[in-house]
C-alpha cells in the first residue's frame, strides 16, 4: 500500500512528512561537487579560496530548483529551506549565516513574506550579537501583490533568481558588504513580475489543490506558494496573455523611458517548455513594441510551485553594471548542460 | 476568442498549427549568443574556429529543452526537428548536415523511430551524394520497447541525453569521424533507461489526451510521445517505484558485475523537481545496494513529453573515457546557472 494514496494528484513520493528531507537528501548526493550539507535544511557550496561576503538565500520548499539550486562559485553561497512552503526555522537560517561567514559580512536576500522576515530576521539579531555583520535585502518584484504606493509590501517570485545572481556575482568579484547590498537593492528596484496561473498544486500530505479554477479559467497575478491570483478570467492566447503581463508591468516601471532589459519567463512546474518560449515569443514583441530592447533572456523552470501550472514574466532594467553581473559566470546544481 | 479553445489542457500557445514555429523563433530570440537559425526547423551552433566532426541531433518537437537545447559548444553543432512528435523533414535534416559539414564528416545520432530513420536516412544519402561522409548512430536506451533479443528495435528516451553529451564532447576534442562513432555507439550500448508515466499530455490542436489512466494508476515503461507504457498498476511511493525501474534496468544491463554508473533521471514535463530529487534519492539507493557506484548524476527535465507527468531513470555504465567525456564543459542554451 502506498503511502501517498488520497492525495488528489500523483506524485512520485514516499510519507508526505518525509518529502523535504529526502529531497535535499537526493539534491546533495547528486551535487556534492558543488556542494555540502551542514544541518539538515542548509546547503552551503564548497568553501571560497578567499574571504568573500556570504551570500544566503532562502525560503520554503517546493519551489525547486529553488533555492538549493542556486548555491555555487558565482551565486549564493548557502540557502536554508523550510518545509513546503514555510519558512525555514531561525536556526536554519543562522547556521546559515555561520557557515558562510569568512569576516566580510554576510547578506541575506529572499522574498518579501512574513513568515521569512519573521526567522531570518531573528537569526540576523542573533548572528550580529556574535559579531557577524548581516544586512538584508527583501526581493519585491511581485507587481500584482501590492499597489506601486505600498511597494515594501510586495512578495518576492521569480525576480528572485535575477537578484539573486546580480548579489552573487558582486560578491564573488570580491566587492564589499555596503557595495554587495548597494547591488541587492539596486537589482530589486529594477525588477518586476506579473504571472498567470492555470493550475493549482496540492501540498504532499494536504489532499487538496490549493485552489480551485475551471477548466476554461486562468489567474493573472499568480502567487509562488499556490496562491491563486489577483484577477480571474477567460483562457488566453498566450499572445493576449503576454500582453496583459507586459502591460502591467511596464505600467509599474518607475519611468518609461526606452530600456535595455533582461527578460525570464519562468515555468510553475507544469507548463510545457514549447509554451514557456512561445510566451517569451509573445512578451519579447511585446517589450520591443513599446521600444524597449531585451538583450538577456532566460526561459525555463528557475522557481516554481510543486506542479502548479502557468508562467511568469520577469522583467529587469538593465544597466552597464547588472548587465555585466548577469554575465559573470557562475556554477551551480541547475546549470549542467 | 481565444484560439486554443477546445483543447482538454490549458496552455500557453496561439494558434496550434503555429506553436512549433513559435518556439523556435522565441529560442532562436532568447538564445542568440548561442545558436542561430539556418531553416525553418533547423538550429546551428555559431561556427567552430577550425573544422570537427559534425554532430546533428534531432527529432520531434514537444520534447523541450531536446533538442534544440543541446546546440552549443561540447555538445551538438545542429539540430534538426519536426512537427509535435513528429520527425523532421528529408530537406530539415540534409540542411543541418550541410551546416555543420567542414570537411571530416558528419554524425547523425537520434532515437530510434521508424520516421526519424527513414527521413535522417533519406538526407543522409544525398549528403553522401554530395561528397559529405555521414555515419548514425540510433540511440536504443529504452528497456521497455522491446526485449534483449531485439534490443536493436529499442526506441531512443532519456538515454538520448548522455549519448549526445558523450558524442558532443569527442567531437569537441577534435576525434576523427570513427572515434565520434565509436564514442556514441559504446555509450548507446552503456545506457538503459526505464520510465513511468503518471498523466498523459495533449497535443496542441487535437483536443484529447495522449491516453487514459485513472487517478490512481501509473504506467511502468513510457513512451516519449504520450505513449502509455507496457504495464499498468497502482500508484507506488517513490521508492518502490525505483525499485521497479532499476531493477528491471540492472536485469537488462549485459553484465552483472559492479559498475561505475551515471544516473539521470528526468523529469517528463509536470512532475514536480522536489519529487525527482526523492526519485533519484530512492534510485541511487537501490543502484548501490545492488553494488552500483553512483559517480555522476543529473536531475531535472532534460526531455520531456510536452506537460505529461511522469518520470524515468537512465543508468549509463561507466569508464574512464565516458566519464571524461560527460565531464567535458559544454555550453548550451539550457545550461544558464
Amino acid at each position: 500500500m502506498s503511502p501517498i494514496s488520497g492525495g488528489v494528484r500523483k506524485k512520485l513520493i514516499n510519507d508526505p512528512f518525509d518529502a523535504v528531507d529526502e529531497m535535499v537528501d537526493g539534491f546533495v548526493a547528486a551535487h556534492s561537487d558543488i556542494v555540502r550539507r551542514v544541518a539538515e535544511r542548509v546547503v552551503v557550496r564548497f568553501p571560497p579560496d578567499r574571504p568573500k561576503v556570504g551570500l544566503v538565500i532562502g525560503g520554503g520548499s517546493g519551489h525547486e530548483p529553488a533555492f538549493l539550486g542556486y548555491v555555487g562559485p558565482g551565486l549564493a553561497d548557502a540557502a536554508a529551506i523550510g518545509n513546503i512552503f514555510a519558512a525555514p526555522s531561525p536556526e536554519t537560517c543562522l547556521t546559515a549565516i555561520r557557515a558562510t561567514s569568512t569576516g566580510m559580512g554576510v547578506i541575506l536576500v529572499y522574498g518579501n513574506y512574513a513568515g521569512d522576515r519573521m526567522n531570518f530576521g531573528i537569526a540576523a539579531e542573533r548572528a550580529a550579537a556574535e559579531g557577524i555583520e548581516v544586512r538584508t535585502v527583501l526581493v519585491t518584484d511581485d507587481v500584482a501583490s501590492a499597489p506601486p504606493a505600498e511597494i515594501e509590501r510586495r512578495r518576492g517570485i521569480a525576480g528572485d533568481i535575477v537578484v539573486f545572481k546580480c548579489a552573487g556575482a558582486m560578491a564573488e568579484r570580491g566587492a564589499t558588504l555596503d557595495e554587495v547590498e548597494r547591488i541587492a537593492r539596486a537589482a530589486n528596484d529594477a525588477t518586476r513580475t506579473m504571472g498567470v496561473a492555470l493550475y493549482p498544486c496540492e501540498v504532499p500530505g494536504t489532499g487538496r489543490l490549493s485552489f480551485e479554477l475551471s477548466e476554461d479559467e486562468i489567474e493573472i497575478g499568480l502567487g509562488l506558494h499556490g496562491e491563486p491570483g489577483v484577477r480571474r478570467g477567460p483562457l488566453l492566447s498566450a499572445d493576449e496573455t503576454a500582453e496583459i503581463l507586459v502591460a502591467t508591468i511596464l505600467a509599474d516601471l518607475p519611468e518609461r523611458a526606452r530600456h535595455e532589459v533582461a527578460v525570464l519567463v519562468n515555468g510553475l512546474g507544469a507548463t510545457a517548455q514549447l509554451d514557456l518560449y512561445i510566451l517569451y515569443r509573445a512578451a519579447r514583441r511585446a517589450l520591443e513594441r513599446a521600444g524597449h530592447a531585451v538583450s538577456r533572456s532566460f526561459v525555463g523552470d528557475y522557481i516554481t510551485s510543486l506542479e502548479m501550472a502557468g508562467a511568469s514574466v520577469t522583467v529587469m532594467c538593465l544597466d552597464d553594471e547588472l548587465r555585466g553581473l548577469l554575465d559573470d559566470p557562475a556554477r551551480t546544481a541547475r546549470s549542467n548542460w
